[in-house]
């Protein structure tokens, strides 16, 4: 399989048109180095392959988000937005963080993160497919192919992370085609050195989420610290700041439209590759079902609301997930409609096939091909099924008596062949999980949402039912008051809606859990046989898959290799380098202009949230007191600049860098016709926002008075 | 009260910045004569005042859209999606004109309307604000009030609609300060004459739906007929063209980017004066209800589609139009947290406060606007009963029982005490319903929504309760068990939810129904005396508001009059004027250019619904052929184009005027931002959207071949 990696780094006469879509490996880059290079890149595209060397060792991970050494001193600087958990944690009645914003004149005023707060700083990323598939074979059934590969990541992370705190994750590239070890070195004292008032950092709030024209200071700084042995370290006073090998240089002029621009960071999930039928699937069915289930679900919480203020605030961030779901669903689906995505999917994928079959090729691959579009609808005969049992986890009862029963299994086996989710070192966070349901969940509520994915459940074909459940409702028609009478009898006989009986139930061994009488956990003790016998036939379907996929994607990337053209993989949270350049968007009727001002801030403010300006920034702005910062092409002091670099969730806090590697801003945001950029790239419509640094550097200056971090990151004597 | 009026004609020094908003009354129109002149009305605006005349005797309404006749014979141009009705109601499975369009070259190939389709004609209008104060005496309690302007209308409309083939309808404005009678010729046969194809028509769909940049061909023809002694009759072979008076010349060049337009139309609602109070309930009670409401009855809707496939098709309808409020509802919000409206509204409020404190005008002014606030706070405290009793008469179970029930009440009493709604002339209308709920609703899916109502009923403060529900509830607490119980109760001994049950109870007398022992029969009987309480308690709070709001609204004009600014009055759905400029719009970091071309048809085309174009169309653009309707300045085919008109629903269809009074164009819809002009105008942000007129001859002349239709109007030899 290593030759697909190779096949990549052959590929060096790519399209220049190409480079702009595309989230690229860093080991990726030299192979398109002419483009990079006629594309604006001042550095050597070698460069960008050191992980520890310049520029790419000062780019970390938050783990949800992507951040950057910005001095020597371990200042690092990310998104408002992702910071929001430190400035959160450290407010307080008297003193709103999130309002006011903080800074810290000196490190002895920096607060203490939240104690999940981690930088993730990558020391090393090595190839390890061979490793990985070492122990499969090509007649391997699906179980034991996925079984393999696990026990073998399993193991290699386990050796990896031995000498401890680091952080080791096995990716998978291509479906499978490849894997790579990524070594972190995990620093867990991170403390709040600055964040501007959410007026700035936040301005515009959900109205302005996802839209153009944007006027958001979506950025804050933190700080790593570690043991005065260089050691990383829980918080302790006597820590010190971690001394990064490299960190970026910043570059207080910024860019202007036309620029040459890249950013390097985390991308989370990309579908680029998904087959037409996957594609198409997610348009008939995945976001019309999330929209659905959403939906009722708003609904169910919202009545629980209304009978009690206090389930509403406990719903409150569900909520709000559920709607943000909602609205990138309907941007989705309206992305993929203004594409005519399938068409061009399925084109797409002719053209391979009659590309495959006339150049001569391994004639198994058009075979391999047929084969995982079967399995994609194996898949999809099981869908509903598979996807009502997995929201059920999301009810309270559920997940407890299952996750309790489960790991009572688990405990019982050797810790290597205990399953993923279940190791020893998940153990702290299935507690946590356990503890914090009381103050995220109501009974009632809970119990609604169960009925009605039972109501749902009951009307999957026969084909779909699960034995257990069927047996636990009863012979004969089950229509909805049975439903509402058996989960109601389920929530009455059960203690699991209490905290100790959770947590009591987590400790408990399988041969009490199995003498139990709670209602949930007899349940739990019905379905566990079809639940592991349901994961079986899941995991040799994945394990089908890790064989199919890179077959389909090596049969991808041959293809393009004969046009020239390089493959970037999806996007899967591991380190990428995008390029693109600064530019706005016109089509018929329209213009979005590169570059928001300052005086747009103005204009849009209220005095109400989201639409506040703290008085001294507005007073500047008036006064046009814009410093050293003003682009003298715009004639203003630019706030945030679209450009159509490949980003995604994840990538939130990246820096955005110039051509010669300097940071000019941080993405944090894309259009709304970017939604649907998780499946297709359109150079056309596809646009990402950042904060411009000199916008971010201007607050600092002017509204805030952090010179000390001016001075620090040498943009100011 | 009829200084009122008289003020408002006084008022002639408006500042030309504010002729921009406004829906002015014809009668209005001298008054701002010269602002009018300075903004480029070529025509004399004494001509605009006559209804019958020249400009406005062309202007007609379709109920629901507004219409106008472009030819000597009765021909009729409005939007598609005004003709909606006519084009579905004549398509066939065979041949389906909703896809293919439809165009009749002769009189003899025009086809039957939709048997609900009118063309309404105004004849006159007539203040009747004397007559109908007549009875209505300073010192009457707020029942007796509406009572007295309830019966002076009924005997207006009576009298009025006498001769036959009438409409007659008495328009309320300024919330009661003048009141008009609008007498219409009613138009009963009404033909289809063209209609584009829906992928020329409704190009764009729903995503495009309050969007620019926007594509849409939305318009079509219509033709009015009457009897040969020309007098309305419904359709008939023998019937002939109905003649108008007056027709609009159509300008073929169409208008450029600054040029003078105006909009004459039907605009049905809009709440520029209401208190900053209510825009607050609006924010903080009406819109999030209406979501939460919506929302949890879409979940059971989606619930019950998945239980029964036929379920989903009688809600689709429903279904659509509850996704319509609810993007509407997002956008009112958005749109006024934006513009800070409610602080804006205070602000007006005080300002008018403190002038008529300071200009020693009427005290009892300032004493009438506290009492209007104080009403608006009774209203307040009984709006979630109210809503939930409204929303209550959306099940067809509880609806039938109460439509029978009140009808056996009604028809008891003589003809002219009957109660609006329930009078001999509407009794056709209400067995339509009742024929229709079979096909809208089912049982299962309207017993859950009954259900829904009543759980958020019995948490009403004691004060909302209702005493013949919690008659029926019972004593003791009432939980969601018990109401689920009691609602399958209720429809299983119902007969009411099959036609035949519902047309026989609509036929009963009281006594026959004082009989029965159909459960929702004998629920409403206990429920009847207590809905006609609270209907008197809210006709006398009208009542009271009919005082009050007037002399709310003699304050704004005096206020505003004395500033030289003459004050239309809110939408209600009567013809209006409104006047402005085509331009886009810039703000910062973006621009929305005044027109669309043709080119950006081809450019959004996928070929998938709703980006589909017909094969001639999307050649004859490919090829520019563009004939002699293209415009030289924009060096393409405009296709649509932006205005600052002051619209809103009601007004699809207007005909968008030039300076000379010439169709330039239809009026179909707003940009996102002006969703929230129902409550506040903005210049800045607030623009309608036209078809241009360029587009809808081109489409004609090259797509459709329609040169009968141009020849008729005299744009084509």
């Amino acid at each position: 399989m290593r030759r697909l990696a190779l096949t990549v780094l052959a590929a060096s006469l790519a399209s220049p048109a190409f480079a702009v879509e595309g989230m690229w490996q860093p080991a990726q880059l030299p192979a398109i180095a002419d483009q990079l290079r006629a594309q604006g890149l001042g550095l050597d595209p070698k460069q960008l392959t050191d992980l520890t060397g310049p520029t790419m060792g000062a780019i970390v991970s938050l783990g949800f988000c992507t951040a950057s050494f910005v001095s020597p001193e371990g200042l690092v600087v990310t998104n408002h937005h992702c910071a929001y958990g430190a400035i959160q944690y450290n407010s307080t009645a008297e003193r709103n963080l999130i309002d006011e914003g903080f800074l810290a004149r000196t490190t002895a005023e920096e607060l203490p993160g939240d104690p999940n707060l981690r930088v993730y700083v990558t020391e090393e990323i090595r190839d390890v497919t061979k490793e990985i598939l070492r122990g499969v074979r090509d007649d391997m059934d699906g179980l034991s192919r996925y079984e393999a590969v696990d026990r073998a990541e399993k193991a290699l992370v386990a050796k990896c992370e031995k000498p401890g705190n680091l952080r080791c994750d096995v990716y998978t590239f291509h479906g499978g085609a490849s894997y790579q070890l990524i070594r972190q070195r995990e620093i867990k004292d991170v403390r709040l050195v600055y964040a501007p008032a959410d007026a700035i950092g936040k301005f515009g709030g959900d109205i302005d989420n996802w839209m153009w024209p944007r006027h958001t200071g979506d950025f804050a700084f933190l700080r790593a610290y570690v043991g005065k042995d260089g050691k990383s370290a829980t918080y302790s006073k006597d820590n010190v700041p971690f001394k990064p090998k490299h960190w970026l240089p910043v570059n207080g002029k910024g860019v202007e439209a036309g620029d040459f621009v890249m950013v390097t960071g985390y991308p989370g999930r990309t579908n680029r590759y998904r087959l037409a039928d996957e594609m198409a699937a997610a348009i008939d069915w995945q976001y019309p079902n999330l929209i659905a289930t959403f939906t009722s679900v708003l609904g169910i919480i919202d009545a629980g609301g209304r009978r009690d203020p206090e389930v509403a605030v406990k719903y409150a961030s569900a909520v709000a997930g559920f709607n943000n779901y909602l609205k990138n669903s309907n941007g989705q689906l309206e992305g993929l409609a203004k594409a005519d995505a399938v068409r061009h999917k399925k084109d797409g994928e002719a053209a391979l096939e009659a590309w495959l079959a006339s150049s001569g090729k391994d004639p198994s691959l058009v075979a391999d091909i047929a084969a995982l579009r079967k399995l994609i609808a194996t898949q999809a005969a099981v869908r509903d099924r598979d996807y009502l049992l997995g929201f059920l986890s999301r009810t309270s009862l559920y997940q407890s008596a299952y996750l309790a029963s489960r790991l009572s299994l688990e405990r019982a086996k050797p810790v290597a062949d205990r399953e993923s989710g279940f190791e020893p070192r998940d153990e702290v966070r299935i507690e946590g999980n356990l503890k914090q349901m009381e103050r995220r969940s109501d009974p009632a509520v809970d119990a609604q949402v169960f009925a009605y994915v039972l109501k749902r459940y009951v009307r999957l074909d026969p084909a779909q039912r699960v034995a257990g459940f069927d047996a636990w409702l009863g012979t004969g028609e089950v229509d909805d008051a049975t439903i509402d009478a058996k989960v109601a009898a389920l929530y009455a006989g059960s203690r699991l809606n209490t905290t100790d009986a959770r947590l009591a139930a987590f400790k408990a061994d399988a041969k009490t859990l199995a003498a139990s009488d709670d209602s949930a956990l007899v349940l739990m003790r019905g379905l566990m046989p079809d639940l592991l016998a349901l994961e079986k036939q899941r995991k040799a379907r994945m394990g089908e898959e890790m064989r199919l996929r890179p077959r389909f994607m090596r049969a991808m990337i041959a293809y393009n290799d004969a046009q020239g053209r390089a493959v970037y993989p999806d996007a899967n949270s591991s380190l990428r380098v995008s390029f693109g350049q600064v530019q706005g968007l016109k089509e018929d009727g329209k213009e979005l202009f590169p570059f928001t001002s300052a005086e747009g801030i103005v204009a849009k403010t209220t005095g109400v949230d989201p639409f506040e300006t703290p008085k001294e920034a507005y007073d500047a702005i008036v006064r046009k007191d814009y410093g050293t910062w003003a682009s003298p092409k715009l004639g203003s002091l630019p706030v945030n600049f679209l450009a159509d670099l490949d980003i995604t969730g994840g990538n939130s806090g990246s820096p955005t860098l110039d051509a010669q590697g300097r940071l000019v801003g941080l993405a944090f945001d894309g259009v709304w016709d970017s939604v649907s950029a998780d499946w297709v790239f359109n150079p056309k419509l596809t646009r990402s926002i950042q904060v411009d640094v000199r916008y971010m550097l201007w607050v600092m200056d002017k509204v805030d008075g952090a010179g000390n971090l001016l001075r620090e990151m040498r943009v100011a004597d």
